[in-house]
Order: C-alpha cells, then sequence, then structure tokens
C-alpha cells in the first residue's frame, strides 16, 4: 500500500511545504468530501445534479478562493501525480464496476463491445491524429512533433469509464450500459498498447510488419490481463472456501478479499499489462464465485464497502479535476494567446465528435448484421446515445496528457501549455456541459423509447 | 487523503529509486500481507501463535531474504515513516476499538481508567527517566542530554495499545480488557502533553509553577479532544439522522461515517491535540448514536469494514516492524558495542518492569478503596495481569524513538543507533517473548480464576 510511497509521489510537489500545513490540505479535502456528499445528497432531487457535478464545482470555487488567498500564485493543494490515480484511485473504481456488473448482459455483448472497444479506439485514434496533425500545424503553436500528435489521438481516444457509470443505469438500460461501459474498459487495454508503440516503435514508418507486432502485442495484452484477472479471483474464492476463513472472521475475509483483488491490479502493473482489465474481470470472477462462497454478513460488507471506496474515489477525482482546472501556472503560459487555445480546444472537440461518429455508426451496422432477433440490434436512438456517453473524456485522458507534455506535472513551452489547457477544457466541458444538457435527455428518449 | 503527501513522504526514501521498483515493493508488501493472514488463520488453533506474530516472523524473514539480495545493504523497503504510522495506520485501530468497544465497563471504571493512564503514566515516566539518567551516565555510550533521558522515559512509557487489544478478550474478561485499553488511550494523551513538554520547556528548572502549567495543559488537551471527538460523532449522527441519507444510498452513509471519523483525526492533529483520544471519543459516539440512525446494510458494512480496516493497519505494522527490526544501518553502528547494546536493552526492560509495578499495585489499591462491591474490585491476580499487559511497546515507542534519535530515519551517532536498537530490541522482546511465554498463561489464570 505504502512501500513506493516516497519515489512515487517525490515527482509531485505540495503547495505548503511543513508537516503541519499538509495537515491543513488534509482537513481541507476530506471535509470538501464530506461537503460534497451532503450536498450531492441534497441535490438527488434535481435532475441535473449529482456528486460528480457537485464535486467540479464545488472543487472550482475551492480553487478560485486559494487562488485568491495565495495571491494568485496557486489554485490546488497538490499537483496532479499519475500515480496518485492509478495505484490508488482507479482500482477502486474499476474492480467495483466489475464487481457489481451484470454479467449476463456483458458476455452476450462480448463481440459487439471488442468491436467497439479495440477496433472503435483505432479508428478514432488515426482520425483524431491525422485531424490534428493537418489543422495544428498551420496554427503555429510551438513545435508538435509527429509522436506528439499520435499522443493527442491516443489521449482523446480514451473514453472516460467513471463518469460514462455515472450517466448510465445499468437496471434502467441494461444493453447500453454494458456496450458503453465494456467498450470503456477495452478501450483501456488499447490505449495502453498505443501509448507503449507511440514510445517504443519508430512510428513514421509504418509498414505491415509493424502493424502486425502492433496487433499481436495487443491480443498478448488483452489475454494475458484477463488470464490474470480471473486467475486472481479464483484463487481468492480457493482460498476462501477451502479454508473457510469466514468460521473464525467476517473481518478476515473481508480483507482478504480486497487485499487479493489489489494485487491482481498491482501485478498487472508489475508486467506493465493493462491493470485495468485486469481488475475489472478480478471483479467480475470475484463477484461470480468468491462472494457466494464468504458468509452473510461478508456479503453485505463487499458490496457495500467496494461501492462505497468507488464513490469515494469517484468524488475525489472530480473534485481534483475542478481544484486543477484554474491551475494559474499553465494558464499563464497561454494567456498571451488566447484564440489559439480557443481555437485548439474546438478543433480537439470537433475531432472527438466526428472521430466517435466514424466507427460508432458503422461498427453498429456490422453489428447489427450479426444479430437476429429485433431486441439485440442497436437502434438508431441506441447509437446516438452510445456516441454522446462516449464522448466524455475525463481522469485517464488528464493522465496521459499530463504524461506526454509535462515534466513532473510544471510546463513552461506553449505548445505543451496549450494542450495541457485544452485538454482540460475538454474534460470539463463535456463533462459538466455536455453531460448535464444534452445526454440525460438523450437517455430519456431511449428510456420512453423502450417502454 | 493525500494532500500533503508530498512533503509527508518526502521524507522517507524508498530502497529502490525508480517507479516500477516502487511497485515491485508494493506487490510484495500486499502478497505478504495476504500471507500473514492466510498462514495466521491457519496457526489460528496453536495457543502461542496469531496474525501479529505471525506478520513479525514473516517480517523478519523478509528482511533476511532482502538483506541477502541487497547484498547486505538494506533489510526493507522502506525507511520507517512517523507520518505514515500516525495519519494512516493507527486512526483505523483506535477508532475501530472505540466503536466496538463495551461502553458500559468503560465508563463505570472511568475514574480508575483516568488513574491509571494520566496519574500512572507520570509515575512511570520519573522512574524511567531518573533511572536511565542513573545508569547510562555511568556506561559512557555517547552524549545524551537532559532531554534525551526524558524523551526516553516517554517512549517507554508509551503502552502498545495495539497489541494490547490482541492479548485481552473483551468478552472473557470485560474488565480487565476496558482498564488496560482505556488506560492505553489516556496514555496517549499523557505522553503528547510529554512530548510537547519536553520540546517547549526548560525542564532542567522544574518549579511549581511549571509543574501547574503542565497540568493545566494536560487537562486542557483531554478535554479539547474529547469534545472534538464527541462533537464529530454528534455531527455524523445529526446529519444522517436529519438527512437521512440511507434512503438514497447505503454506500454513500457509509461513505460519510468514515469521512467524518478521519476528518475528527485530522482535526485534532491541526489543532495539536490528542488525535488518539479525539478518535477514540468519536468511535464511542457513532457507534451509539450514529450506528443506530443508519439503515441494517450500513450496520453490517461498518461494523466488519471498520473491523476489517483495523485488522489489515495492525498486521502492516508487525510485518514493517518484523522488517525493520533487521536494519542494517543501525546495527552497523552498534556492532562495535554489543556489550553494551544488550546492557542498555536489558536496562530499559527492567526499569520498564519497575516503572510500572511502581504504579499498577499502589494506584489499584486506591482505586479498590472506593469501590465497595467485591465484583469491581481489582484482585490481586488481575492487579498482575494488568501489570504484564501494559508491559508491551510497539509501534507509537517506535515512532517516538525515531522522532527523538534520528534525523529523517538515519542516525550515524552511537549513543542514538544504540537508543534505536534497544527500542527495537525491547518492542521485539515484549510482543513475542513476554507476550507468549508469559502472558497468556497469566489470562488464563485470572479467567480460570473467574469461572
Amino acid at each position: 500500500m505504502v512501500i513506493g510511497l516516497a519515489t512515487m509521489l517525490e515527482k509531485s510537489d505540495a503547495l505548503f511545504a511543513s508537516d503541519h500545513a499538509s495537515v491543513v490540505s488534509m482537513n481541507l479535502f476530506v471535509a470538501l468530501l464530506c461537503a460534497c456528499i451532503v450536498l450531492g445528497h441534497l441535490l438527488e432531487e434535481t435532475r441535473w445534479m449529482n456528486e460528480s457535478i457537485t464535486a467540479l464545482i464545488i472543487g472550482s470555487c475551492t480553487g478560485i478562493v486559494i487562488l485568491l488567498i495565495s495571491g494568485g500564485k496557486s489554485s490546488r493543494i497538490l499537483v496532479f501525480s499519475e500515480d496518485l490515480f492509478f495505484i490508488y484511485l482507479l482500482p477502486p473504481i474499476i474492480f467495483n464496476a466489475g464487481f457489481q456488473v451484470k454479467k449476463k448482459q456483458f458476455f452476450r455483448n462480448f463481440m459487439t463491445i471488442m468491436l467497439f472497444g479495440a477496433v472503435g479506439t483505432l479508428i478514432s485514434f488515426v482520425i483524431i491524429s491525422l485531424g490534428a496533425k493537418h489543422f495544428f500545424e498551420k496554427m503555429n503553436i510551438g513545435d508538435l512533433t509527429i509522436s506528439d500528435y499520435l499522443a493527442i489521438g491516443a489521449i482523446f481516444s480514451a473514453t472516460d469509464s467513471v463518469c460514462t457509470l455515472q450517466v448510465l443505469n445499468q437496471d434502467e438500460t441494461p444493453l447500453l450500459y454494458s456496450l458503453v461501459f465494456g467498450e470503456g474498459v477495452v478501450n483501456d487495454a488499447t490505449s495502453v498498447v498505443l501509448f507503449n508503440a507511440i514510445q517504443r516503435f519508430d512510428l513514421t514508418h509504418i509498414n505491415s510488419a509493424i502493424a502486425l507486432e502492433f496487433a499481436g502485442n495487443f491480443f498478448y495484452l488483452f489475454i494475458l490481463s484477463t488470464a490474470l484477472g480471473v486467475a486472481a479471483g479464483l484463487l481468492s474464492a480457493f482460498v476462501i472456501k477451502k479454508l473457510y476463513i469466514g468460521r473464525h472472521s467476517t473481518d478476515r475475509e473481508v480483507a482478504l478479499m480486497m487485499l487479493l483483488a489489489y494485487l491482481s491490479y498491482m501485478l498487472a502493473e508489475l508486467f506493465h499489462l493493462s491493470s485495468i482489465l485486469t481488475v475489472f474481470f478480478c471483479g467480475i470472477v470475484m463477484s461470480h464465485y468468491t462472494w457466494h462462497n464468504v458468509t452473510d454478513k461478508s456479503k453485505v460488507t463487499t458490496k457495500h464497502t467496494f461501492a462505497a471506496l468507488s464513490f469515494l474515489a469517484e468524488i475525489f477525482i472530480f473534485l481534483y479535476v475542478g481544484m486543477d482546472a484554474l491551475d494559474i501556472e499553465k494558464w499563464d503560459v497561454v494567456r498571451s494567446s488566447p484564440g489559439q487555445s480557443i481555437g485548439v480546444s474546438s478543433i480537439l472537440l470537433g475531432l472527438i465528435l466526428v472521430g466517435r461518429a466514424a466507427f460508432v455508426f458503422p461498427l453498429s451496422f456490422l453489428s447489427n448484421l450479426t444479430k437476429s432477433s429485433l431486441d439485440e440490434k442497436i437502434d438508431w436512438k441506441k447509437q446516438v446515445t452510445i456516441w454522446w456517453a462516449g464522448l466524455m473524456r475525463g481522469a485517464v485522458s488528464m493522465a496521459l496528457a499530463y504524461n506526454q507534455f509535462t515534466t513532473s506535472g510544471h510546463t513552461k513551452v506553449l505548445g505543451n501549455a496549450i494542450m495541457i489547457t485544452s485538454t482540460i477544457t475538454v474534460v470539463l466541458f463535456s463533462t459538466v456541459v455536455r453531460f448535464n444538457a444534452l445526454l440525460k435527455p438523450v437517455c430519456i428518449i431511449v428510456k420512453s423509447n423502450r417502454v
């Protein structure tokens, strides 16, 4: 849980330097999390709000206050840390999603999910990369290399599974939920391969051999990640059933399940696999086998504990993104060229729309050809919903953008700063504006259509 | 949860430098935790073992392996971090203890607990400080100042509440449990005052004014810490009852309880109060009020989640202490003088025995004078058990010793290194040897006596 914290976090630096000041920050953060829950609960009745939006808004407001207090120096209490996100916040969210997913729906649509997640992401990646190269080269926003353009393609092809979970309801729209969320998970595996490829291969000369290696790499990663997750899940089921740990203590059962789930995630990280895929399948297997072998108390406890931890991680991310949105350092760099910044963000939003449309509609058509019953076909309205739902970009895009365009969370280069601020703009816009103003009505249309 | 991690942990440094290596360490640690649970479960039937001892032994073995692999350079995967201990591991343990404590017994014996925890700790502190000064000055182990001697008194007066919880069983010996554990909690408040005093006051000239200020400081700290914990607990009860959060979601109720408990701890840290006392009382109030206002599912979930987290934190600590015991750096410094090292450890063990005897028996006598019923009196055998049970020194002593005698977890000075290795020896000896060989039989005597 801890071991490498020092190395992991030495990259990030806090606003405050002393230990006591870090206690102040922690108090602030925990208090804000409480406020998000309470306010989110109070606003539950209003259709346009939920905890995530509340967290984003509270985060932004806090950012403004910190900005004023610090005299315009900083707006946040910690620098974005990829490791914090990938090591502590993402695992509980994805594990819980696997743990609570409706397995029947998921496996019934497995091929469609793979099609969307793998082929679709590649199509989107190519379109966004080419589009970015085409438009940004004319805009004179600093020297972006070919690998930067490819990275932009990967960054903005990564859908936000976390956000998606909040938008669609598993009970109300099971088909859509499993398609969009499943796609998001497979999408991650694809993103990992893409990123590795961008860093490893010389992509200026793509030929069929490299493409083949690329495909092989993807299947290797996909199969190994899945196998590891399934193995970890089965191991937990075996140990808990065979040793009958619940006989002595419910607490130990719960603790062991948590540890093994986390171990699967960390093992995948260790072997450079897609840890999201691993922990997702670990969650599925645990809910299918392990969960039925534990005591009744453990059943209730695990179900709600995993959900509560996932929920906390989610609002933590949104709170953080809200605070980070106002980070003055990056906006300072791009202040001299507001037009360029707005231009880049708009182009990126356009490319995301086009890139997603370019695979959702054709692939849905392909998928429909293989289905015989009308119920399983993806009708036009569902296609539109899938298109909209997957448009959101979230913490994964942020993490990848920071990885590509900053050094230890900082940047002074104009081109890089513009890319970071544009990512923030796209994330905020796609989450808050599009989500609220457009997606829910679409969902309602689809739902009313189904009834 | 995070904000200050950077500053908090930049003091510690990991064995491995790169990010991937820290992932290796995390895998190792999580796997070891799993092993502790499984082995501890398998050894459940044998009377001399439990998870803590298993964790200590597994930790030591791992330490040896790492020592061999690293070619004698290091035995552990992270340097002891006070913050890790006080910010992440201790809160769940103490909160859970408050949450699960039998309140009736605790409040019935409140005065005795206060007597033992406050007056007793002071007596023990004075005896150990004076004894250390008397003996160590003759031993020529480097220059220890007067404040070092006082620190030694405080370090070895701090009983290990964590360990105590594992030794005594609340259901079998409720009176003893509440006395020894309650004492441990109050003991912490006393330790905080003592440490503050050592650092703030000029203790070479103690007069009645300083003593009075000292006493005032203690009561101020005690009352404020308790009040904060009670307030946080009542706030959680009020919010959850008034807003009826469970109506919408069990998960949010659970998340909110966790957050508020943690907030109480961090607020106490913020105001330099005794956070252990605060979170303990927060636990008591939450189990007494909040817990009865939540849904049935939340009841089961919170009860077992808090227990599981506490359990994990405990084995984490023991695993870490086991690994740290072999840290080569300190043993290297003291290698030249093994006689001195053994002498110091033995003297300290003797002083702990005497210091505790000097207050347990007289204060029990005093307490018995105020009790009328024979049931409530502390008979001779119980006094012996209280004496033995409170002899254990654990992670709190380690943390204080590191604070006083090292700089960022390192030391090269002979006197300081001897104090650190002696602390480790005392902790290991008191936990493993005394615990196993002596305490359990004593408990059994007491139990058979009660039946």
